[in-house]
């Protein structure tokens, strides 16, 4: 029995925009919303694409928790500064509106920042920092997200995992692309862990007390996540101050909510998420080549530099994602069975069936 | 016998402008530098406060390493973009030039980044960002620095502990400032544990193989530090990320030295250091005390949880900096017998005698 089926990206796009058509979504932002969480499948970051389908926009639509004509309005703005209002809509659509205008006003003044609130889950981060990539300009996101994070010294779960992504282009190489949530994992790695009853390593998460435990269970009731870094003596409070860092340039200065008041998913009450985009001219500052090519050298350097023992190879970020991209552009996009059952069902309760034609199946293997 | 003597900070100060005043820095110059040094010993940050004098700074001026006359330039400008090269002259004089100038700059259009290259090391980090504060700002900077972290699957030291420092002014609260090296810790604190004869803890550093060692000499010699979040494990390839990003926004943004290129301060070549600053007006997203009030629930909010079993507080990143600089501000600066010892010899050797009235002394105290 396989642990995963293959479809074509281009089915499964297909697919949500007719899922967020049925749901009031108009055809453009439909469209807007399945390109962001197809993105996420192709580059292998499962936990953010077609299996939140439902569970985090289209059963809070139909709930009325999510506006589907997501009418995100301008608040503030000038030539290098906006801040959005998302109008409760789908974060993936304001946040390719936002993230579009960072760009158009980083053009003119070489550097834009653009802050949303009253947003919702925009799926990755990574995606609105790489808009920046094609016009030759550097580009940041950031989101908070629902409380999962105990603060160093803390015992309940305050922070999101509040990623933090970047990218910048190269010459020849592959570009930089950090897409980093500031909690060492996320809480679905713990439940993997839980459902294959294996332990977790030590600083991961914490029980109800606060204190480390290798039992997952213990962290998925009552417990928390740890942030980047674990406990003191590894410092983990760099990775809580990143997390609290992505809060202040979310939630408080959009006036979206922030630590424990951003919406869960699965609460019945709008998120009021926040976000935060830039974009940066690198002409602004040097010659694009030089920058490039610097870049490159950079990327080789590490490429090259000699392996811990029994390694083959140092990555630099985003390159696991891209070789992914390629794969499942070419082979097809790996959905987990039950992940599959899942969109049966959603499909089948929105009124547009999951019935599409499986190009292979797998094994299963953990991105 | 005391381990460390306590003197008055403005007496530090004033010896600092002495010294760097012998060796042909201007009178505001070296007042600047003087400022900048000892606000890290205030803060508790001896590592990059007077400690640093003469290594990093006099001893390099003597050698024609470093610039005195800190001669910056202005490269490439833009109402909210500026490109400055240092001159090869103090980190200190053109870092606070620059984020004056991001300042300035923000007021007008909301935002700016400047970029310095050709410069040297410029202190703690988190002085610039908290530069912004009295602005009402949000203030951000970032450095590269010489080698001394490996890269996940790596052995070498290839990035530098590349700090990152943000600070957001509240309404009640102290300020959030936080000023945090990339590494899990500074090579100094290896150093510290290596002549304690003690293990440092699993994950801190690897050993010439790229094999994590709780043996500091082995970090010491040949080896390297690692990145925020240890071994890949426990995600330190996210710390390395970060160290990779804040080198592009410093070296390769700048046209300064990045990766391994990054001089050492033992090292007899200019270093070509390369800084990054930011401002970011808030009242150009939202009305300045809506911002400062959600801040200080935020931090409310954290402070108030509930701690884990055994602790007693949760702490906001620069509290215990402020806290420093109240106690140090009324009771002297302490400087180990070691470091007073050196200061005495470096200004023997350039003629500035380090004849300070001691205020007291202590048994010494890890900061």
């Amino acid at each position: 029995m396989p642990q995963a089926i293959l479809y074509r990206a281009q089915d499964l796009t297909d697919y949500m925009v007719r899922f967020f058509r049925k749901l009031g979504v108009s055809q453009p932002h439909a469209e807007r919303a399945a390109e962001i969480l197809i993105s996420a499948d192709l580059r292998g970051v499962s936990s953010h694409g077609i299996i939140r389908l439902h569970s985090y926009y289209g059963s809070r639509i139909l709930k009325g928790l999510i506006d589907p004509t997501s009418p995100f309005t301008t608040v503030r703005e000038s030539p290098s500064t906006l801040l959005i209002d998302g109008g409760n809509g789908l974060g993936m659509v304001v946040g390719y509106h936002a993230m579009t205008t960072a760009i158009e006003k980083a053009r003119h003044s070489g550097v834009a920042f653009v802050t949303v609130r009253n947003s919702n889950h925009y799926g990755i981060a990574g995606y609105y920092a790489m808009m920046a990539l094609p016009h030759d300009m550097i580009g940041i996101s950031f989101t908070n997200a629902q409380p999962l994070v105990a603060p160093t010294y803390g015992r309940t779960r305050i922070i999101g995992t509040n990623p933090i992504a970047v990218a910048a282009p190269a010459l020849h190489e592959r570009p930089y692309v950090l897409d980093m949530a500031t909690s060492i994992v996320p809480i679905g790695k713990i439940t993997v862990y839980d459902k294959a009853g294996e332990t977790i390593p030590e600083g991961w998460g914490v029980d109800k007390n606060g204190v480390v435990t290798t039992t997952p269970a213990e962290v998925l009731k009552g417990g928390a996540l740890l942030p980047l870094g674990g406990s003191d003596i590894m410092r983990g409070y760099k990775g809580y101050g990143l997390g609290l860092m992505v809060d202040i340039f979310t939630g408080v200065l959009s006036g979206a909510a922030f630590g424990p008041e951003v919406g869960a998913p699965g609460r019945d009450a709008p998120a009021n998420v926040g976000h935060f985009f830039a974009a940066v001219d690198i002409s602004a500052f040097r010659d694009l080549e030089g920058f490039k090519s610097d870049l490159d050298s950079l990327i080789h350097t590490l490429k090259e530099a000699p392996k811990a023992l029994g390694q083959e190879r140092i990555y630099i970020h985003g390159e696991k994602e891209f070789e992914l991209y390629e794969r499942n552009t070419r082979e097809g996009v790996p959905l987990l069975v039950e992940v599959v059952k899942g969109l049966r069902e959603a499909g089948e309760q929105v009124g547009v069936a999951f019935d599409l034609e499986a190009v292979g199946e797998t094994s299963g293997e953990e991105e």
